[in-house]
């Protein structure tokens, strides 16, 4: 059972371009402001660096943003009390430790930990990635491993899990299921 | 707010082999004919060949078949005044685009602006390309990038979004949500 | 129509690390036991090996395993009498058959028809592969292709089915819809 008296969190689940952001956001901002915008991507190339910029570019003057691409516990440990937190997205999060020294069991057992004890309210945006072929090269197949197991672990410990399709909002648990 | 005068229009989703065709054709098949059947697809090798003739063969006689590889929004429009139309699939109809000369954003905001003013009933079969692994080559991740923006776009422009599952549907957007 | 004197047929469906199995096998242990696990995996390598060891590990001793990599029909055909039979997984099974020289429409028809006339509750586990950009190889397509219209075929004859998202029941098909 969920303590209810603890602040909601809510996983926003989707494909590559779904909209999944634009939900989350959504969802912060129909809360009582400041927000705090916690930003995994780590700019590896061109390509990302152009497409954080434009994030931040569609992002409001009232965001806050921490950029947190592997201590992400902390960052949610040092937000403002009670403000809502959007981390997006827990993918990236998952990329950058598999590319650190960090022991991934751990830092995704210590995140889940870090949900389920929440202190404010909490936006956790995930990539589904899952639904194809098996990848080729036994790397992708370690990611997507841990990408499912975090996924199913968060969906355990939060209030409300929306599956992002085509930009709108599948609830697969919540309040109307 | 949608303009209730409008006629229906219906985005059908799924992955490959979702039977999605075959919903949306149920679909188009369910209201008074004749119907148009736009078909985006170019044999480029005999595996397409062949799946373009199996799905003709399929199709009873009152369907009137289009082809329109690229030029989709004047296929639509030539279509007769209050025919149901088909357009199977926006998938094969985007890679044609981006295989060609053409502007990829004009030419998707030039068919979203056709399916929001449209005349006649629309079901429109796409497919969802984003619940994998990032590909590995940028061509792919392009395309998948643009087909999951177009499904967001025409998403919100048409009245109902189905998800197909194992030949079953999913309401994402519509009347009874 | 589905004959209501059958029992109760329930496909389970989602991507990898969805926490399917885990679903799957909960719907079978709130059924009256013994219960029949039908494993279809075949160790081809040190991965496996160790994914299918650590299956046994979790499952309680009042499961019964016989593996099937292949002879799947004949394997649920020699279940005892009414007692509740879980096939994890469809996919691997698929691949067995595809990888022999078995005729893999047959094989798909064959285990369709052993599903429909079932004479014990089934419970059954299938990747959904199709939701990804379109594989390189032939075989990858080819095999998406299969599995798709397995998933199709199965979904049409059973009772439910149930799309599993981060460890959490979508349902597709069933009671409640």
């Amino acid at each position: 059972m969920q303590d209810t008296d603890l602040p909601i969190a809510h996983l926003v689940l989707g494909g590559a371009r779904s909209g999944k952001s634009r939900h989350a956001e959504a969802l912060v901002r129909a809360m009582p402001g400041p927000w705090i915008y916690i930003a995994t991507a780590e700019a590896r190339d061109a390509e990302m660096l152009e497409r954080i910029a434009r994030h931040r570019h569609d992002r409001e003057p009232q965001w806050r943003t921490v950029e947190a691409p592997r201590a992400l516990v902390a960052a949610i440990a040092a937000a403002p009390e009670g403000a809502p937190v959007l981390v997006d997205c827990l993918t990236l999060w998952l990329t950058n430790i598999m590319l650190s020294d960090e022991d991934v069991e751990t830092a995704c057992r210590q995140l889940t930990e870090a949900v389920a004890r929440r202190r404010r309210p909490l936006v956790l945006v995930a990539n589904e990635v899952g639904f194809g072929i098996v990848p080729d090269n036994a790397l992708a197949r370690r990611f997507r491993d841990h990408a499912g197991l975090l996924n199913q672990r968060l969906a355990a410990v939060v209030d409300q899990v929306t599956l992002v399709v085509a930009g709108l909002p599948l609830t697969v648990k919540g309040r109307d299921r």
